[in-house]
């Protein structure tokens, strides 16, 4: 069994920085619509997301699994992103795992119109010997018992953090808060964690969620932002709030969540020391990527984002906040 | 026609401080049920709530109209509060606004379940000799005209807000952006703005109100926190973001943002330059103000309040956003 260390605690990393991140997660074909526009077989999935935009911060590690009518091209960008594909599994004579959603001017809900799972409904995941002392964990939204799998491949890394959704909260709850016991960081959107925790209130719901173990639960809030909860007494020192940017349009919130994930742990992967203040300035880099994901469809905001631009959103989020 | 003056450059007062504050708004009885209790006939109304609040920070001169039933202990506790009543009007055999309301869980919305207007329907501010060279004014949600007929009763003061509610953007939209040219701040709840500028977008809401004249514009968003927007080109320095303060519980969110509005235009009573920096402390002291109220029913929690726990509270609000 895995050990945690305490948020305010843990040692300086032997590694060097940046620390590697593996992610396991989808990777997929999505069609969506959004009253902006509208997008089909584009490049999708939690891995994805998350992988594009944690590659802005430091090396990434990918597991998981298309079939062979995975367009070269989505390859071709991951690669040029320098994100290591040893563990992405192709399929001969499998498809891909595709996605059918539509947004309405309230960008908050996503409407799935069709789901095929194809070769992700068969998915375990096997890591590569190369991926099993990574730096740090995201375990993407997939079935818990596959988010134990992956665990009880690797060494334990400086930092493990867990998404989920409210699928497997419905189903399998049990496993989900028995792999919530093992990991550091919850990253759950706001109608997730008052269904996980059963009662409306956020900071009911964050301290159930703490009780099992992790130290630290981010509580995802779409356009109103993101808030992160940490043990203790006193909610100067264990609150934090993050808001989202203030855009005129968001095209398309697909992946959003994700690519909070890959700033947080992106810029984490970057910190010697995984304390308070590190995890604070890794939830604005969270923001920070999420606002430019949604200002296109797809990862298309991201192919020619630069260090500047990100640097430069950080500082305005200092400045939104700051009296 | 009054002039207004720009926010970044807004002269030192020569009023000494605190600025003494104006507010013409509703004074109400109400019965409002919440899962978690109920009451019958409690002190509510806009201009109550506002002047509890902005009472904690300076003198405060109210204009409003009840009905001979209004129980003679609400009098003596707007009396305790130093709250100028000379501008409260009785009407002899007239019967007090009521208002019966019920949240559910989801204690972002209200369910009127009856409204009676009462001596608020023939509701004409008439203003004492003593009100007409405030320092501040805080125009509740009344009627735009009665708005308007207030500002003609008045000696420019150093900042004019206004309030305003989904029933007269509804019925009054003209009458409504008229007002909206004559003030200095607009402060809205996230729905009305975007019933008012007919966006989703709540930055593209807020540059409609902003071109009409005022130099900022505050959106409520409930649990979710308060952004102000001023006019300009650069997000960092036009948009700012308080959080709510994370509650276990919320008894009873009425009355929140015009306590919201209370404790934001008390703490600029005190500020001595009206600047974007001013704005931003009183913001975060509107939030707290706000997160007090909330606490418990009425302005329950407001009558045992401590100068020291709103001081406790706004260095919380500080540590939440830090980074």
């Amino acid at each position: 069994m895995v050990e945690r260390t305490s948020l305010q605690n843990s040692p300086p990393t032997p590694h060097t920085l940046p620390r590697d991140i593996l992610v396991v997660g989808s990777v997929a074909l999505d069609d969506v619509e959004t009253p902006f526009g509208r997008v089909e077989g584009a490049l999708g999935g939690s891995a994805t997301y998350f992988a594009t935009a944690a590659s802005f911060y430091a090396p990434v590690k990918l597991v998981g699994v298309v079939g062979d009518d995975f367009p070269p091209e989505h390859v071709e960008f991951l690669r040029r992103r320098q994100v290591d594909l040893a563990g992405l599994e192709v399929v001969e004579g499998g498809r891909t795992f595709r996605w059918r959603g539509r947004y309405e001017y309230d960008l908050n809900t996503a409407h799935t119109l069709d789901t095929q799972l194809n070769v992700f409904a068969e998915f375990s995941p096997k890591l590569p010997e190369t991926y099993r002392r990574p730096g740090l964990l995201f375990l993407a939204n997939i079935a818990p018992e596959l988010q134990r799998a992956v665990l009880e491949q690797i060494e334990r890394p400086a930092l493990v953090a867990l998404d989920t959704m409210n699928f497997w909260i419905s189903s399998r709850r049990d496993a989900l808060a028995d792999v919530m016991r093992l990991v550091d960081v919850v990253l759950i959107n706001e109608a997730e964690a008052r269904q996980f925790a059963d009662t409306y209130s956020l900071l009911g719901a964050a301290r159930a969620i703490l009780a099992l173990g992790p130290k630290a639960v981010i509580i995802k809030k779409g356009e109103y932002g993101a808030s992160m909860f940490t043990d203790g007494d006193h909610p100067g020192e264990t609150y934090f709030f993050a808001p989202a940017y203030p855009l005129e349009t968001v095209k398309d919130p697909t992946g959003a969540g994700d690519t909070f994930a890959g700033g947080f742990l992106g810029a984490l992967a970057r910190e010697p020391v995984l304390d308070a203040n590190a995890f604070r300035r890794a939830i604005v880099h969270g923001s920070v990527m999420a606002s430019f994901t949604v200002e296109d469809f797809s990862i298309n905001r991201l192919r020619a984002l630069t260090a500047d631009e990100i640097e430069r959103r950080f500082a305005e989020f200092q400045a939104f906040t700051r009296f």
